[in-house]
């Protein structure tokens, strides 16, 4: 059973900022706040989308119960009008984006969130929270799965990185292209498929190797994965393919030269019969690693730290800024700030793709007043990569969910095969179409 | 309200390899497994335990309910028997280790779990998720306060990373030496001190500056820290001393060249009067940066990002061995895999540091049987690195909660200012001690 809010994971000001805001009426004010980056990380051509739907779940656990408005007031974090106002906390805009799996770039409007500013103020860290590392895992596991080609990848990470965002980051992986994970609660929450092979202890703690092997097959039957490397790996594969005969499900190496032993092995396999079984390997795997073993034997891949750790890009520099807001007469003005290095675009925004010969070319980012974007009109053949996720509060179900992940795992191979091909390049270089922005 | 069971939070092989033991014995054999890790990220002169508290806290919360039942049921990740024993797991072992705070090196053995291996067994990921990430956290926040020297380093990059590990990052920067966070929700779980100042949407949604800044004086007093570089530092500082007079709390900088922006608003907050008012300086601050800015005039950091990430080492590549297992016969059998690079020493292990002139010079991990270590007499002045967490299934809560983490943030500065100076380096480098292994 998991049951929690995260109405408390905010930073604080949010809630310090809300409570000036109930005082002054500014909180009242109708907001667009928009979710970018300014840059991929270093070389990325490149980012993928995860987390949307995460964020949707989280929506609807978003209240607050005693102990939190308790809390609240006792730290005096805001006023005794601040926690009346929070008792009943329903968020009740609008939320419009990148769907999962889709391809971003530097200044994309991955999400767009529309509603009074107490209301969109007191989300800021929960949506940066789950989109910057979600999609931080998913963009290092789309270049990992080109890099493997058509072999599975399987996430192990789990134990690399915190025991929570372990569960995160399996979910993203699978939107990132990866087929399963070893993550049990990920499995059940999100219904994914869970994997697993074993562990150099349970050879340990038989008295043989040949022990732990006829251990593991008569629980888990001959189709199961044998983990090979504890002592000698010729030796054990021989005394695995003893025990269960050459209908041997798997074998897996986790140590050593994988491409030069996996080869030994698939030999050695072969000689004795077992044809049919499978080499995964497994060991500090990355995408370049992958790259390395296109040609060695082997059938599937398990990847942990690099995969839960974004590969070197652990975070996407999301921020969540805002863009346009109601004035004193009550019409939507577009906003800016100006800070050095850090300037924002004013205005909301739309976004496209155009293609050329069904390749992407461009992405580009529309700004400007409500009623200018209303008379904006776009290419024919451009793509629009805004879809709706809430409506005035009412949460579109369709992006929550086993099937939710399923499709955004198929339509991020479909997005990425629509870039040009330099996109899966693993040398680094700049993104791989161009973002171009018009303030109408 | 947070309620949930780290259970599932789990390696599917920890279970199948539960029900492949309990069907042949092997579950009950009584184990010793311990963590470690074979390097400190590249460079590191030295890490800090954290996490331990929160493993403790874990497992007190470690238990299957129905649904988790259910769940491994019905994907037969185990037998009908294995669901049987499940339904009433409680960790009955005996868990020791390096404290919260403590410096280690390489081998270092951080933690040492002793029970059955079936109930060891569960826990190898959530204890290695906990250490690897909280520890990474510790550890980078650690350079970070001493490259900020007497200044107060905060948490503000909850953002940044997945939402559940920003409350593990908030309290394991503590451990590390952080004085606070802006994270409310592990304010509230830790009773850690929340801070927080103002976003620029805050001054946006305002028609002005000036009426933002006197918005948030009139809810916060004007004690607060005025955010400044919305659109103009020097005419934002002239507006918020003339909104809140000399008595201002602070202003904060998040963008631009932060030293010479300190410099410059420290002589025109002084030209003003307002010569207690604090600079607060925060933008993509690392231990380099800190570092850079110990000459400018400012008086708190917030640190958002490379906190958070572990500041290039988002991992502590620490491992759960198994090092010594009862036997057929019944005695006790120190155990070690040969993969290579990877090979374990076997036995269960003493951990001491020794000390000359009041500076630590090495690492003392003695290896043997039981009785070989019964009969090891350490230097008198040697220090005994191993306390107890966790006896036969008896947590002590004086490692869990807030003063624990009080106390580790304590014992963090005491105990690296007993390291060689070179510990503080920023420069790359081995590691400040050696680790010295003994096999009796």
């Amino acid at each position: 059973m998991v049951d929690y809010s995260p109405a408390l994971m905010t930073d604080m000001y949010e809630y310090t900022m809300l409570d000036a805001t109930l005082k002054d009426g500014t909180a009242n004010r109708k907001c667009v706040f928009e979710v970018f980056t300014r840059h991929l990380p270093e070389g990325r051509r490149y980012g993928v989308v995860a987390g949307t739907g995460r964020i949707l779940d989280e929506l609807e656990r978003f209240h607050l119960d005693d102990e939190d408005l308790k809390f609240l007031a006792d730290r005096h974090v805001v006023s005794p009008e601040t926690i009346k106002w929070l008792e009943n906390f329903h968020f009740s805009g609008s939320i419009k984006g990148y769907r999962e799996g889709e391809m971003f770039f530097p200044n994309s409007p991955i999400l767009q969130v529309e509603g009074t500013f107490g209301e969109c103020t007191l989300l800021e860290t929960l949506i940066l929270s789950i989109l910057n590392y979600d999609s931080a895992v998913a963009s290092a596991a789309s270049r990992m799965v080109s890099a493997a080609k058509d072999r599975p990848c399987m996430d192990m990470g789990g134990r690399r990185t915190n025991e929570w965002a372990a569960v995160a980051a399996a979910r993203a992986a699978v939107v990132g292209g990866f087929k399963g994970t070893a993550n049990l609660l990920a499995a059940q929450l999100y219904g994914l498929k869970a994997i697993g092979t074993a562990a150099h202890c349970f050879t340990l703690v038989h008295d043989s190797e040949r022990e732990a092997f006829e251990s593991q097959i008569a629980a888990l039957g001959k189709n199961t994965t044998l983990l090979v490397d504890t002592y000698n790996i010729e030796e054990a594969v021989k005394t695995a393919v003893e025990v269960a005969g050459p209908e041997l499900g798997g074998i897996r190496i986790d140590s050593g030269d994988l491409a030069a032993m996996a080869q030994r092995v698939r030999n050695q396999l072969d000689a004795l019969g077992a044809t049919n079984t499978t080499i995964t390997v497994t060991n500090d795997l990355d995408e370049y690693a992958l790259a390395s073993l296109q040609t060695a034997p082997v059938d599937s891949y398990g990847v942990g730290t690099m995969l839960v750790t974004g590969s070197g890009a652990p975070t996407c520099a999301m921020v969540y800024k805002l863009t346009e807001r109601e004035g004193a007469d009550g019409t939507m003005q577009p906003v800016a700030k100006k800070s050095k290095d850090k300037a924002t675009v004013p205005g909301r925004k739309l976004a496209y793709r155009s293609y050329e010969y069904s390749l992407a070319e461009a992405e580009h980012v529309i700004s400007g007043s409500e009623e200018k974007l209303a008379g904006f009109t776009p290419e024919p053949e451009w793509k629009n990569l805004l879809v709706d996720f809430v409506n005035h509060g009412e949460i579109d179900s369709q992006w929550q969910g086993h099937d939710a992940i399923m499709a955004a795992h198929d339509y991020r191979a479909k997005a990425l095969a629509e870039l040009p091909i330099t996109a899966q390049s693993l040398m680094k270089g700049e993104p791989v179409i161009p973002t171009e922005t018009t303030v109408l």
